[in-house]
């Protein structure tokens, strides 16, 4: 382990936290064994996946033909990753045994030379790797190696972890310095090739992430003779889409824009950040805060969603984030909390873990129904169903989350950064213990001698986070650095009591508690928590005039079904005071509801006007953004005119 | 004729007008020797029309193959009944005589049994009359109609009247009660034959109208069986479609709001309303009422463009009218001129005309560069260069206009319209003059005795027009009815120096003044003409918190080049008062522009802030809507921000 600061494994904590761990019970309980029978094409009404029985195929133990999309085992792969961090939150011999049985179908799948992909094996064997742009073989090799790392973290079996050394064996004997030269389309493999060598300690795996990462950008024109040299499509993608829409425009290395498909582009940069950091490489590093700068100040939805169009589920322009078109994929959400947590350990500053928070609270989570059992692909900051055909381009698209996409990467994505959020918390270094997140749970770190923390909180409707700290040996030395939260304007810290003075603020945005720590010393924090109005960046044009609400770290939406659908009428006079209403347990799975004074205009016969309409004061009621379209397809916005 | 109110014919009106005769002179002098030229495919650098070719393969007078559009021979007689209307406004025997040769062309493509249409004849005789949906034979053959009545009233000729006779003979024998049941899938035959009807009294052209317009809708289903009993589909394009798109859902008698593609519904309802007055049908009347009302207060721009989307060509739902994404097809806004002149006649009422003028001086001219060789299809109403292909899906698009299209039915659309321009100006009924536009020119009527009325405007620069009358006998008696436009809010009239009193203003809208006129009366009128703010409905999402400016008929924009390229950042305070600059003649052909206090905001590096940004006091230039786009590619916004 050559990185400074690490964040911590499965194993060291558990989640006891009264926002996530319902929503983790809910992954588990509902969301998991869903999925399951997703993949088994075992839910009436729902669209097929045909997943499992494609492998089948794949094993000459199936008659059928392939169906799906071509990158489909990605999809087993994420859900076998959510099993295994689920084995560890709540053990159930049951699904292991039907997971390690889904393991051996794997197994049995792979082509004696190491190679794995079922649409290839079964329906396409003479195109292996000759269409690297669009057909996904280097993605889902990546998936089923980090499912494999994880069911082995989780279980300690090796059955998969040896089928997928087998497989990327097969793609480093392939690819690379003096072998064949190849990116994959979809990056992915990169930043699973990282998991790989931290777990077997193998560094050709490192070099060979470190080969994909930088051959990337080095030939633009990569895809499109690849194309040309092969004589066949399968889609008319590649020749269409420019070298950007895969990363492919320039090396990473002098990229100054997140550019191109959003999820590839944050897959990509968390494998870079994380080689940047394992290899202490300060020009990748130096890219990475470029691109992440880049993403947060001129790419980025409120609710950290990214990627701004349907077109290529891609990145545009600067500034360009219209509400009602946003693709702002939940996959895209996902990826940037994959890659803040790579820039946390790379260089821990609070702007990373701000905007991953901003992305649990808001942009990923709002990707699954409270129930666990339908799923947003997209995620609007403005709906308007009567519309949504129209602003899609789909006749089948309505605001209401699914139960199954014919593209399903968001579903298993989200399953497998829900059961493992408790890695997400929590890092440590030589001798700090890093606290990025306000997630209540237990902790433990061996830092010299074990030390566990307990970290209680009622994040994110109250602003306070208690940490109680048992050191195994008494007086045992280290600093404990707790996050203050980019939405805070006025936090205090205490130990024991007595107030951490502002000058153990450091410049990263952690306070700095070093001590002796005692068995039962607790560090108090308190944050003011008020609803804040937040405006964007004038040159965003959807915005322009208008407010969103937030309140620590949650975006707030207007619904129609509490405001009446025509959301457009109202205008929110700027001194007026919101009313944070009390936490109700039985409203969307338990939430701090807001009400804000607001103007309804009167609406007018005509289209065109002298002047602007009358308008009478009323209340408008604001749900966490996260929690919106679970009463019924209805109007929504995030952003509101402001009087 | 049995209308009670009839505009006039082409040879009753000269246009002298100091805004509309340098248009009508750049048409005639450039704009259509220019198309000339594009039919020919002798421009180069600008991509192919195929036009003139397609007809002579037709003829047999050529061995290629068919190129283009399936729909291309209405571009062909669109540019015909243009230059029958040029040639009225300016003899051009060179002109004349080359367009007798197509004529004679056409003529030699006719089948015998009168049968034309240049793609069916060269192409696929074997499917003749089997794709009413996409296949426009209709379509074409109504446009070619248009133009030979058109040709015959300017030249006295006959041989193309003589030749689409036979065609609508060949369609009369084919479609319609006892016949073969078909509707076209692209109104314009419904129109055609009414004009046909008119110059021929032949009523049997008069009934295949009204079976064309009543027919439709009575089978909702009626082009997807027409599809599945053909066997064979040129696109996939019906299909997909749902009946609305092509007026089909009901009968248009039943119908409530405009729907599907703009331009077929404009057209279907200009037949509809020259029927409906023509036969004193006071139910389809009512019809075509509820839809100009449900258009014009519902889903309508402010410059009179409609059609929503891109996608179909087509109106979307009440109130969407986003702005950067408009389609507001060139074809459309001429189409409700079209519709409003129909209207008129059926019920002289101001508020058609008001719409009329609205789209002759924003939405239609717009659509042409103002050295008549580029044209725009799609009319912004917001324009981001560096979005353009993202929000309309096509790379090839740039906010400026270009040489010619694929698919170019606006350009001479507007040729059309523009060189008939006078006969959009007035009407008479038996006893009434009406004056619809203040457009200058001299014009003549048959009021019992001959009458000759001059109208001397600076419109729409200045609010003031003078009607100077001249009757062949002295004493004439009747009526002259002069608008009262629906923009203005403060109107005087005279006569001879005396002020007409209230009561002369009726509840159509027009003032009227009945005496016995003598030759050198003049009737003098006074129209304030400040600039207006407008404000949209605020069920309008695009528009909320924004403001528009107008001067008399005219909607200003704001362009990029005048104010900096961040067109977003502005407000404009209400209270500001604008400033009318002296008209000025070297600027964009010549205009009067507007100065506007306004507000800039700052931009700051973050993307969200926690209040607004400061503002800074600058002034805006606005400029007439019609002339954007003409000094290079720009940002462009008709509705501002207001503070």
């Amino acid at each position: 382990m050559s990185k400074k600061n690490q964040f911590i494994s499965m194993k060291q904590v558990s989640v006891k936290d009264s926002f996530f761990s319902p929503i983790q019970k809910t992954v588990v309980d509902v969301m998991i064994p869903y999925q399951e029978k997703a993949l088994h094409d075992e839910i009436p009404g729902v669209r097929k996946s045909h997943v499992i029985e494609n492998m089948k195929i794949a094993a000459g133990e199936s008659e059928g033909e392939y169906y799906g999309r071509i990158f489909q085992d990605s999809d087993l792969a994420k859900w076998i990753e959510a099993v295994a961090y689920s084995l560890i939150l709540k053990p159930d011999p049951e699904l292991e045994s039907r997971t390690d049985e889904i393991i051996d179908l794997i197994g049995r799948a792979q082509r004696p030379d190491g190679y794995l992909n079922s649409y290839f094996i079964a329906a396409a064997p003479e195109r292996r790797w000759q269409n690297l742009s669009d057909c996904h073989e280097l993605y889902c090799a990546g998936h089923m190696t980090e499912a494999a790392v994880a069911y082995y973290e989780a279980t300690g079996k090796d059955t998969f972890l040896k089928i997928c050394c087998r497989l990327c064996d097969h793609i480093d004997n392939r690819f690379g310095p003096g072998k064949i030269t190849g990116i994959p389309g979809h990056e992915e493999i990169e930043l699973a090739l990282m998991r790989l060598y931290r777990v077997t300690g193998e560094e050709r795996y490192l070099k060979l992430a470190s080969y994909f990462v930088d051959e990337r950008g080095k030939d633009p024109d990569f895809f499109l003779k690849e194309e040309e040299n092969r004589g066949w499509s399968r889609t008319n993608y590649v020749s269409k889409l420019s070298p950007a829409y895969m990363q492919n425009h320039k090396p990473l290395r002098e990229q100054d824009k997140v550019e191109g498909h959003a999820v590839r582009c944050m897959y990509l940069l968390t494998a870079a950040a994380d080689l940047a950091a394992e290899t202490d490489d300060e020009i990748l590093l130096a890219a990475c805060r470029r691109l992440w700068d880049n993403m947060v100040e001129k790419r980025m939805y409120i609710t950290a969603g990214i990627g701004s169009t349907a077109r290529g589920e891609a990145f545009t322009e600067d500034y360009d984030l219209p509400n009602d078109t946003a693709y702002a994929e939940t996959c895209a959400a996902v990826g940037v909390c994959f890659f803040a947590r790579q820039m946390l350990e790379a260089e821990p500053c609070s702007r990373y873990a701000d905007v991953m928070e901003r992305a649990l609270y808001n942009g990923t989570i709002s990707g699954m129904q409270l129930d666990g059992t339908k799923f947003f692909y997209i995620n609007q900051l403005e709906a308007n169903p009567e519309m949504s055909a129209e602003v899609y381009g789909d006749e089948e698209y309505t605001p209401e989350r699914i139960g199954w996409y014919d593209c399903a990467c968001c579903p298993p994505n989200l399953a497998r950064l829900m059961t493992s959020l408790g890695t997400y918390v929590w890092s440590s270094g030589e001798d700090t213990i890093y606290s990025h997140l306000f997630i209540g749970g237990e902790v433990f770190f061996d830092m010299g001698g074990g030390v566990r923390i307990l970290l209680e909180s009622r994040y994110p409707w109250e602003g306070g986070a208690v940490y109680t700290v048992d050191p195994d040996a008494p007086g045992a030395e280290f600093t404990l650095a707790v996050r203050y939260p980019g939405w805070c304007s006025g936090m205090k810290v205490s130990v024991n009591g007595e107030e951490v003075p502002d000058s153990a603020l450091g410049k990263d945005g952690y306070w700095k508690i070093s001590r002796c720590w005692e068995s039962g010393d607790q560090v108090a924090c308190h944050m003011d928590m008020p609803v804040r109005r937040v405006y964007a960046n004038p040159l965003v044009r959807a915005d322009a005039g208008c407010v969103a609400f937030m309140r620590g770290p949650v975006v707030y939406a207007f619904e129609g079904i509490d405001n009446g659908e025509a959301l457009q009428t109202f205008r929110i006079p700027r001194e007026g005071e919101a009313q944070i209403l009390p936490y109700d347990p039985e409203l969307l799975g338990g939430i701090v509801a807001l009400k804000i004074p607001a103007l309804q205009k009167e609406i007018p016969e005509s289209l065109y006007l002298g002047q602007p309409c009358p308008e009478k004061p009323v209340t408008l009621t604001a749900i966490p953004y996260y929690a919106w379209s679970n009463r019924g397809l209805t109007h929504m916005r995030v952003w509101m005119e402001e009087a």
